[in-house]
């Protein structure tokens, strides 16, 4: 599942009528994307390997940022049940391949500090927070209250 | 519709064995949210009204902020068929009533810059950006670049 595929507004297609041409900027994408449309999206690393998809985007509402996917790394080393917040700037999106790449071995995926569903962690808490970029090699965003 | 309705992943519930009491705080909301808990949440006007709610959150991949809610303005003024891009900042999540406060009122609405789903506008135009903020009242981001 990608972003074109759950694309219900249309918000990354292209009206000839209205571009004049297929390579006539229009539309919101790919500088902005819709969340819901990043939903069930695919996960791989740069070895190519599919790591699991992104279940949920985790808004900070005090900032305006976006935080962390919330990516489920199925199907390998009986992770299947876990959830991994994984810090937003550790994500890129490949627009060729419709996908995001994030930069970790599955070796490196062993250690992930994950959660289960019925024990999601306090995600405002400054040390949980830390312990996440450290681990992904990201930093935090300092506080910027909403004014 | 609203985010604990739309809780799939149960991260807004409180275990009441782990949390010790009703007040602990635990888990990522309020200040962190679901993008996917928050579609399909109600928007209110201060005055109690609805006027209808989210259907997309737009990403700003660049600078990894929360940009605009894509808002369908639905059952008034023959506004359904269109949608209408508001800046994150001029929403607030009222938490009691676990909907989205938007300041302003249904005669300002009539005015409000929408499109309809088969247009979508470069949401990355500096123009466009610009004629949004200031319907709204609210300030375009500097461009902050991921590194």
């Amino acid at each position: 599942m990608n972003y074109e595929e759950r694309d219900a507004y249309g918000m990354y297609k292209i009206s000839s009528a209205q571009s004049g041409g297929p390579d006539t900027r229009q539309g919101p994408g790919p500088h902005l994307m819709g969340a819901d449309t990043l939903i069930g999206n695919d996960v791989y690393n740069r070895d190519g390997e599919d790591l699991g998809d992104v279940k949920e985007i985790m808004l900070d509402m005090r900032s305006g940022r976006v935080s962390y996917a919330v990516l489920s790394f199925g199907g390998f080393m009986g992770m299947g049940e876990k959830l991994f917040a994984v810090p937003w700037d550790a994500l890129k999106l490949d627009t060729e391949n419709k996908r995001f790449t994030l930069n970790v071995n599955k070796q490196q995926l062993e250690s992930a500090p994950g959660f289960d569903k019925d024990h999601w962690p306090d995600m405002a808490d400054a040390t949980w927070e830390k312990s996440i970029h450290a681990y992904y090699g990201t930093k935090p965003y300092s506080p910027t209250p909403r004014v």
